[in-house]
């Protein structure tokens, strides 16, 4: 059922135990399940499959063993498939073996991490897939649900995109406000080269083909067009060269690929990061 | 433009502070936003306003606020609207006054958190308009993003919608997987009953009405019916008289429009958390 | 010498490790101890054990040991009773063997803990016996000593006692000074009934039998009768059928006796956590 | 009504406000007050008063006042004593007004810290009082319960009593635990005085008047008598000239009293801090 | 005394309240300035300025006013002078007013900041000052005390110097390690090229002019030339042309000099931050 | 190779985990080391050599292997020497084996702590080896880098020095400032002696002879003798019987190795952590 796998697995973001551990309070509290504490003694036992009710591409799997880890250590958890494998509707994604009580205490705060990272994961691949055949890369944005960054991004990765910067910090992007008050395209890059340190690459958003000359005649180091139609991408793609060029603005999967093809282009977008709907996934109690 | 407002403001969850802290520090790390500093200086100031560009319902703008005040306290917000009114494509949220380089810094971040949030309460809002005239109420899950339930239980709150449990700590929900390890309906709501707190309901899924039979009669206190149609529903109804009855499973617009009318009944949706596209909301300088 | 035990243990609560770590730095802050470190070599060994100074009902261990590894995980525990269990004066609750700096840096913490919760366990278990033979429980309140509540709850179940709410967010119960807001016993049960979770049920403190009547007459849940003698409870038990009866209010040992037979009763008690005397306990180097 | 206050107010620990939001933590959760939230609208309010329940002496007013402004800035808290004053049953301690929801949802932290303080600078006066008219002194021990070191001692000053060391790491403090383990009081003092920083002093536990000679005679800055009876604490007391003595073990208030006038001492109790009864103290609203 | 002032003060770092929070926990404990306490009564209130023993530059005073503010906000704080500027041994750099115990318990807290913080601005100093009349810049590398980064970069910034990359995040630098690893230097690039972010510059550490070829034809953004002579400095220069060229390696105050004026060059200074010996300031109390 | 080690090895401070974590976000941000994850595959290894260029004292061994171990708990770490240990120029202090990406990306971070305490323990060591054939002793003060205290005095230990108080509340030490504000020597240490915790010595600074008679007479149980020199310390000395003298102020090793020989002399000296140059120790891959 596995098609194509990663080259290369990425990375699990620094910081994950902090982040289970929060998302593990959240919903046990200090007074914990009581339900399950009610209902199932200490010593009852339960083996379980985590099961996709949907197509998609998985992403999350050793988020979710970390969870289930933290409710109780004793728990056995084996993944199926691997973060960035596609699955089919019906098909197992892991199987977990332990005492009942921690299986169904981390069961919901398992499956919120594993339908949101693999709803990534599936809406990039898609993206990705409508580039198929060009040289063209997919790549998130900023636009991530707060606390949540490095998770997604890594969900991006498993679903086959490509990173742009992490923050504020690793990165020059004139974007059009910042081009609105240091006074123009060329201005604005002649100050980024002055003052920002020299590891990072000034890069200016445009929004016309005047303005690409313009950026490159003052020395940007990557060029982002936003809301341009394809023949203004292959245009501006023309001018630039060997420097980086990305489009972005409303990026639907049809406009994706009619402009995939038109150059070899960085296409960013939004919404797979923050309008990505979950993959349904469900956890089944086995007899 | 705005029809109609909440009856009383949903309260701000504790804790928003340094959920505001982590967003920043995740999007300005230590190095800080590189961009800005190098094109701006310390003393440029600015106005911007917070525009939708779809229509929808508002959330978040005090989060928004609090994210501008976060990294510089001398930055002026003033709301045009407040959280739960309804919004129009091209319709400004509010308008900022401050140093420039703090209303670009805290632009994404403030952005991120209004975005979602009124992505919710706009998915939220339109399943309670689709009970409009019928007694039933729609519910938010335990479905929510890692980090961020309590922010989206008060998003669902601004687009009208209810709560259920705040975790698996605050009410008895015997699922299925509890039912099938307990041994059945009746003996899992008779070990609640005797073993959970008295101060917590004891809600128990079932899918026939065979089941919500052995509910009652076992003294459950509240049924959740799940992936039950119309006419299921609305036999349901009739047997447990008083007793709470909640709906769900896959529920669509649809589906709650014509489930709404069969009954006072808690319809509660996942998708209003796990899956709401972000409301398109953007920042714009002003000259 | 061990009589009866708990039929099932209850579990730790979570976040035991941030608790231990804050009482460790409390007592050893970042110096350290000082007069152990002056007097042993880091490779000196002793053993020791915890030795009960009075009859009393043992709970903490688990949290003793986790003290003791805190300070160096290599330190061996072994206890002679669980928490629950019954414990003699003279007798030992545990033996321990490893660097004799950290078994005597450990040591006050350790007992702290151990002292304060075997407290707390001893006195409620005299109010279970007080109860003994009749229907009745007795209930832990949250008049418990700041940052220690989950660890006193935990102590009261070793002591055969049960458990109320765990905050003001597990439960809604209406006190007098609520009903004097809301305008009287029914009007308060009508808005809770009206806007409460469904999770939850609604109990209300009354204090005359007037009162349980309008009480039950507006649908609460569970009633809680404050400062009544036997005769009131008596009665109020009669009218209330099913609904869960709780008695608060000066609960002495001798009053307790008296009305745990006069009905199924939920009788709950703050001084048993938050003026339980320290049950003597110390820990002495064997030769 | 207030007979004698304190020379000098003791000083707040610091950290408080971690301590304060921690205790609100374990009582609202992230889900606050669902009682008061389904019972008055945010623009209720209410004025409310402190009123003890039985005599005692006031500790922890300050600490009360920031647990209601930690729940919302806008509550009125105005203290009718001061921390260290005498209260009478049935006097106020402070009056509130503010926002209704905010007044019932701190009541309980509020009352938490106050009257468990207030419980040991009660029996804290007890014991001072019971040193009345000589040069003794009553002082805590590191007996706290964890996490609330700080605030007791801070009590224990509120009680008229005097400070030993605060952990582990400010005094050398040498008990039979260590003596044992040494090979004896001159060897163990002797390795102390050679080995510890020279900014603090070294006491050492002794059980008989011929460990006092070899504390002495090994250069010990301080002694700690144990369990010993007046007479061995007289004869003590003139045997260490101006070497601080310090008698403990099992001191009841008649001991106390018995030994006091005995010298000049410094007399150690645990059971001011582990095992204080609370000191009752409600609030009421007000009409 | 003032000679020249920065032309835009940098931006004190984020963090810093957590920052001064753990120093002052460092020299506070729980337990606080026992010394202070003992012998200033809460009313006692004193006048103190801080006051250069050496010609230097100054960097922290902000840092230092925060110092004082997180004992006592009610400390009045007013500089002198402002960081960056130039000081002379025996000048004032400020003057507080309030609380004595406050002044003399935050004063080894604020002077270890500011003392280490002017140390790095001083040496820094010289570094530029060896420059001036060149187009060269000098920068701080990773090379900081473990905590500190952020502020020891803000020093170097204070002393005139530039920034390199704040951490392994917001740079690509293939140092000699990397080389190594990769198989040579054209392979390095290449494979950065290919896989890192655009957003990133790529430079690359070589030792000799035939790496400094391979590295710009491989297609690096930058060079870093490590331990050259002023010689191969030149040569490698010429070699560049735009490309930034950053020398580094055991660069004292003389070799900087010497190598300052042979081309544009970035110099980087490991010594700067990791070595820098304190500037000597001292707190006077005023009579 | 060695020389000659220390007796005890000292205890490596509590938190140890906290400052490595904290030093580890400081370099790696959320971003990572994005030069290796560009270079290298995941599964790629490799061995290097920690190693002197310079000879000095080693202290920090265990902490670079804990910052390897945090980057990834599978590097090998082999240390070839231990804290306390002499090392020159050129000699190999640890080798390592492990994944080639966390190798690299823990390197600076491991080398930002060795380089300090190891520039800490080297300098400290020379004062004390100025000290060799005497009874004095070297101290460090509280002249620390903020955040790094407890490692700091850790790594003076490793050079052979002595430890004076750890903060301001582990010990009472009166500085010229509070005997300014307390009206003069003698009634500084009469209000210390009657205030202060009897666990405490109480230490006084002074200026000259007549200061320390004064002392003396007063009861000052040590005395810092500031700025003397070496016949004004021998007569303090003669008049200080057996309470410990220190000595301090602008001590270079020349001086120190003057005074040392004069009398039994606590000499402490703030250089040795404010201004110690860091030892130069290097990473290099292994072929």
């Amino acid at each position: 059922m596995v098609v194509a796998r990663l080259a290369s697995m990425p990375t699990l973001p620094r910081g994950l135990h902090e982040t289970v551990r929060r998302a593990l309070e959240e919903d046990l509290g200090s007074a914990g399940d009581v339900t399950s504490v009610s209902l199932l003694r200490p010593e009852d036992r339960c083996t379980a499959r985590l099961e996709a009710r949907a197509d998609g591409v998985v992403a999350g799997l050793p988020v979710a063993e970390r969870v289930f880890l933290a409710v109780d250590p004793s728990v056995g958890f084996e993944p199926e498939l691997r973060d960035g494998d596609r699955v089919a509707d019906g098909q197992a994604l892991a199987r977990l073996e332990g005492p009942a009580r921690a299986v169904l205490g981390g069961e919901r705060v398992a499956l919120n991490f594993l339908t949101h990272l693999s709803g990534i994961a599936t809406l990039t691949r898609r993206y990705v897939d409508a580039c198929a055949g060009t040289e063209s890369m997919v790549l998130c944005t900023r636009k991530t649900l707060p606390g949540l960054r490095s998770l997604e991004r890594y969900a991006v990765l498993c679903g086959g995109g490509a990173l742009h910067r992490a923050g504020l910090y690793d990165g020059i992007l004139i974007k059009d406000n910042h081009v609105a008050l240091a006074g123009g395209v060329a201005e604005a890059v002649r100050r980024a080269r002055a003052r920002a340190p020299h590891t990072l690459r000034v890069q200016v958003e445009v929004e016309t083909l005047a303005q690409v000359d313009e950026a490159l005649a003052a020395g940007a180091d990557a060029v982002l067009l936003d809301n341009a139609d394809v023949d203004t991408v292959k245009r501006a793609a023309d001018m630039v060269g060997d420097v980086p060029l990305e489009v972005s603005g409303g990026m639907t999967l049809e406009m994706t690929a009619e402009v995939a093809g038109a150059a070899k282009l960085l296409i960013s977008v939004g919404r797979i990061t923050h309008s990505a709907p979950a993959l349904d996934i469900s956890m089944e109690i086995e007899p």
